[in-house]
């Protein structure tokens, strides 16, 4: 099976906002960079830890071009390019594909909660139809908590047989680890990437593509040796360290607490702002999530 | 409290499409003139129903001007201009106003899942301050089964408080009576209409604007019979009757339903067609839909 050649420690990168709620394109390419020169393999801007579906097509599409006009390379970017609206998954779809992008995070639609599996079929396969491009690598985006919608085994096994070679991975972001065994069992050799830091080893013993996951914006140096090192004898104590970091924010956002640490550690307030319908976290919290987060044994080569 | 001006039976209109996906401005213009002359006070263009989410800004922009350009009047439009993305409801949201459009329709943003009432507060002021047009009309549209993300009878309260005579009413698409209820009794004299049309005879007797569901599509003269003569004996006997519609599509889905019964009735097969994630309903499902619908009592008076 064509499992596409992305491989490794993905970050959804963080999009940090200016004053004016924009994407602050200095701050994020400065990030991206970062997160390249620092453990990450690759990335997938606009993903929901970035924010995605915050921003309109526009704002994703010019983000995009500037981040690569500026030298990240486009070969090692997956981004995010799923909406509720079909054309405009297909023009975010057609867009990353002209820029080269190594692959696409593509998201069902997520507004419509009563479909069926023919429905989300058909939606992947209009999209792959109307861009029409041999170089398309799509990764199915499965992530019930927020979209809903979810990409079943069944449906799956059907859209890899019907485009081999483009429908080529899945990032899981059920949570659900016997969701992701399924499926990196049932379909060998499939670039399955899981969306939970917590499976990263599992995931490659069982021949599994990596990880795309949110502390990668802060811990992504020690998710690489893991990565590296997966069947050497301090992989469980490698992955055991990465697994104290989410409770550090527990019931919290991710996406707003590791804002407030990159903003911390960059010594830049502007870093923890967000987009509404997300909120920041008010101060009690920050200090409290920076200071859980100070204790950790990850915080001593933090690389942001 | 301003309630606004818009009241009464509201369609929110299904969205025919062609072979290629596009909206089919054709048959939906007819759709929408035959509906304000036969039984509809004004119209929800890109509604759920409408299959809204479902289609680009710039789509929903340029049907909407050639609605209004085919000389349907704005002032009885209430267009749904909700996104996930806070941009693109800001676009969408202003020109409905330019426009001249009697009010807006205003989803919450519906992504992310694990948001609070104040993201959802900050969401819509921002909106409301970005238009920044004084002839700006919002009704907050409420329907959990879809969006998830709710509007709390606190969070209506602070937006009516902080934007009097912009937050000027709801619609109610949660199937829940009690909830209905509380908003009709603690905000009297707000524009709120009833998103179930089993609870508009209820939703008038206290006080409310009127009904938005997607039955008005083929049913609206008789419910139009019962806004006008809700304080009339016969005010029960319409509301049973109009409440024998939904049954007759049990366990589908109710744009597929109606689409099928509107392409029905025209004679009319593209009428059925829908946008993916939805599927049209099979041969069989078509014909029960069609053969249920044309025993009811409502069937003799359908004008579509």
């Amino acid at each position: 099976m064509d499992g596409g050649t992305l491989r490794g420690v993905f970050a959804p990168t963080l999009t940090p906002v200016d004053e004016g709620l924009r994407i602050d394109a200095a701050r994020w390419i400065e990030h991206c960079r970062t997160l390249l020169a620092n453990g990450c393999n690759g990335l997938c801007p606009f993903g929901t830890t970035s924010e995605a579906t915050s921003f309109s097509v526009d704002e994703r599409i010019d983000a995009l071009e500037q981040l690569t006009a500026a030298g990240v390379p486009a070969a090692k970017l997956m981004p995010g390019t799923g909406c509720s609206a079909l054309t405009d998954t297909v023009r975010l779809t057609r867009h990353a594909v002209d820029l080269g992008c190594g692959g696409v995070l593509m998201l069902p639609p997520f507004y419509y909660k009563d479909v069926n599996d023919e429905g989300i079929y058909r939606s992947i396969a209009e999209v792959i139809e109307r861009v029409g491009d041999a170089r398309l690598r799509v990764y199915l985006y499965h992530i019930p908590p927020q979209a809903v919608i979810c990409f079943s085994l069944d449906l799956i096994e059907r859209l890899i047989t019907d485009y081999p070679g483009v429908v080529v991975g899945l990032k899981d972001s059920s949570g659900d680890w016997n969701n992701l065994h399924s499926i990196l069992t049932r379909f060998p050799g499939f670039g399955t990437f899981t969306g939970s830091e917590a499976f990263l080893l599992q995931t490659l013993r069982l021949g599994g593509a990596g990880s795309i996951n949110a502390v990668a914006n802060v811990i992504a140096p020690i998710q690489q040796r893991l990565f590296e090192d997966w069947e050497a004898p301090q992989a469980e104590e490698l992955q055991a360290t990465i697994n104290q970091v989410r409770p550090i924010y527990q019931g919290l956002s991710a996406i707003t607490a590791l804002k407030a640490i990159v903003a911390h550690y960059h010594n830049d307030p502007e870093w923890a702002r967000v987009r509404p319908p997300l909120v920041e976290l008010d101060a009690a919290a920050t200090q409290a999530v920076v200071d859980r987060f100070a204790k950790l044994p990850v915080a001593a080569e933090i690389a942001i």
